[in-house]
């Protein structure tokens, strides 16, 4: 279909090139570059005339180069009359700025919503937002896809030594582990820190049964891997007969890297929804693809029809 | 007055220091750092409700870091209930993307207008725009300060050993050499480079009398010092006496530096709209201060009264 175009901008071409695949398409003729002083060029090298066009970039670090990227492809999208602008996000940075938790901070997650709008964006398509209410800070229509179903069929029909649990590392990701724990029909397990008193440090407390199970932790993000790394160490530590994690935005900054190495946990299952600098492609790193997912809701949106299967 | 407040981000906090030492002001108190995957931080640690508030920020390199720096830090102005927002932008970047040189362009300084309206700033001051229209990307008051009265100060009264004249690198910069040599009762000249055929070229006529006297370079913008030292030593080749250049925002990218040293331009006047990092304090380069007109425009804007007598 010659109105369908597939654009990538420097976050993730390596996503991008397999989405095209999927899809059938080439990706659109673009290049997106610097100018000595570091400002972004862009140069769309193809008609877009009254095309439905997607973008595909995750604004995943360099976040604010990724953002920018974003926007002023928009505005030139909008300005080269794209009938429609369809941004791919797998992965949505700043989604853990989405609240005031203190006096005059920002919502960052809303103000980033609010310009991609303003640049012309007409309809967005992520995955796994760090809270589903930031789909509201649209006012555009607003898809978010799941990642659970390919995590759980990696650990589908597998063999392991003994009973699996699905393990939350916080209060706030009990419903995931819900949802992995109904598609491995397993248990789950909620690792239950709190603070005795003020001052204190945090007792890692664990609610559920998983002494000789195999706990698979199960997170959205892993950024600096301290939550799960320690979440780790206390599930063997109460008697764990082995620990695996997963999670769907690999962001893995700072010391993320040498903490799962030096951690309790065997094997760490992530999506390509952020692209893996070299650095980080270490053998305990298991990379599966959103691709089929993403090429499908491309497909169905393109075509007008519902995408609201792909979301379970 | 309690209810004038002025912070800084990363841009250029020496700038800033100066100015609040110019109104009589201590700076908001504020941190502005990353997380540790780089996204942005921001606390404004004192209460600024009600309140004027007055940010000052380059959009210089890093662009795009300052430029999100700035939508961040007015979302969460907005949010604690600021009276006013007022951009102190010195150094407009993105500012030569202004129009559509060619099909499928972004207007990039129209975008960020657009987002700093959307983030919520009220009122813009600024300091000689690449093009005066920019003012016109804004629907909010826009004061464009200049520049050019701070450089001719310094050149007037000094000793010269032949008389000068102001001459422009380029046509589109003769308003600006005009009003430099009105305040420095000096005639004018222009290089005015033409490609005579296609792939051929450029030639460097210089119209006007430039032969044994003291050119004054003038340039609003200087980036990767290519025009201003290829027009320098055309001045020399033809017979100028000596060359001296000066400009409002050093953006001095890429051989900038290294192109300055090796040209026979002997003295570079900037001002500090641009912060230099101390590779490019060299003994050619002196820089002026605008917080004195800055001080002034904010004090003005605050006291509501005309700042239009700053303008030329
Ligand atoms: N990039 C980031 N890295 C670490 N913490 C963040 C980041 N962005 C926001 N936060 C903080 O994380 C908290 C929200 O995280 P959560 O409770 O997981 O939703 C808020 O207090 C934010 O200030
Ligand atoms: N940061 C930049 N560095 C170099 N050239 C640029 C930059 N931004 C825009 N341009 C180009 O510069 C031209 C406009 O410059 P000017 O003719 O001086 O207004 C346009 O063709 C732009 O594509």
């Amino acid at each position: 279909d010659p109105n369908l175009k597939v654009f990538t901008l420097n976050s993730n071409k390596a996503l991008a090139e397999e989405i095209a695949k999927v899809i059938g398409v080439e990706l659109g003729k673009c290049s997106v570059s610097r100018f000595s002083d570091g400002e972004i060029q862009i140069n769309i090298e193809e008609s877009i005339r009254g095309c439905d066009v997607f973008v595909i970039q995750s604004t995943s670090g360099p976040v604010n180069e990724h953002i920018m990227e974003l926007l002023i492809m928009i505005d030139a999208l909008k300005r080269a009359s794209a009938k429609t602008i369809n941004l791919v996000i797998p992965y949505y940075g700043y989604a853990r700025q989405d609240r005031k938790a203190r006096a005059r901070e920002p919502i960052t997650a809303k103000l980033v919503a609010n310009l991609l709008e303003t640049a012309g964006a007409t309809r967005v398509i992520t995955l796994d937002l760090h809270a589903p209410q930031i789909q509201g800070f649209f006012d555009i229509p607003t898809d978010q896809l799941v990642g659970v179903p390919i995590l759980a069929e990696h650990f589908k029909n597998r063999h392991f030594d003994g009973d699996i649990v699905i393990v939350s590392p916080d209060h706030g990701g009990v419903t995931r582990a819900r949802k992995m724990a109904e598609r491995l029909k397993a248990p789950i397990a909620i690792i239950d820190k709190r603070r005795p008193r003020p001052n204190v440090a945090e007792v890692m407390n664990i609610v559920g049964n998983i002494e000789g199970k195999v706990a698979i932790l199960i997170d959205d993000i892993i950024d600096t891997a301290g939550t799960i790394t320690l979440a780790a160490n206390a599930l063997v530590e109460n008697g764990a007969l082995e620990v695996l994690a997963c999670c769907t935005h690999p962001v893995l900054s700072g010391p993320a890297i040498e903490r799962i190495e030096n951690s309790k946990i065997k094997e760490l299952v992530v999506t390509n929804t952020i692209q893996l600098g070299e650095e980080k492609r270490i053998d305990k790193i298991v990379e599966l693809s959103v691709a089929p997912l993403i090429g499908e809701a491309i497909i169905r949106v393109h075509e007008e029809q519902s995408v609201s299967t792909l979301f379970d």
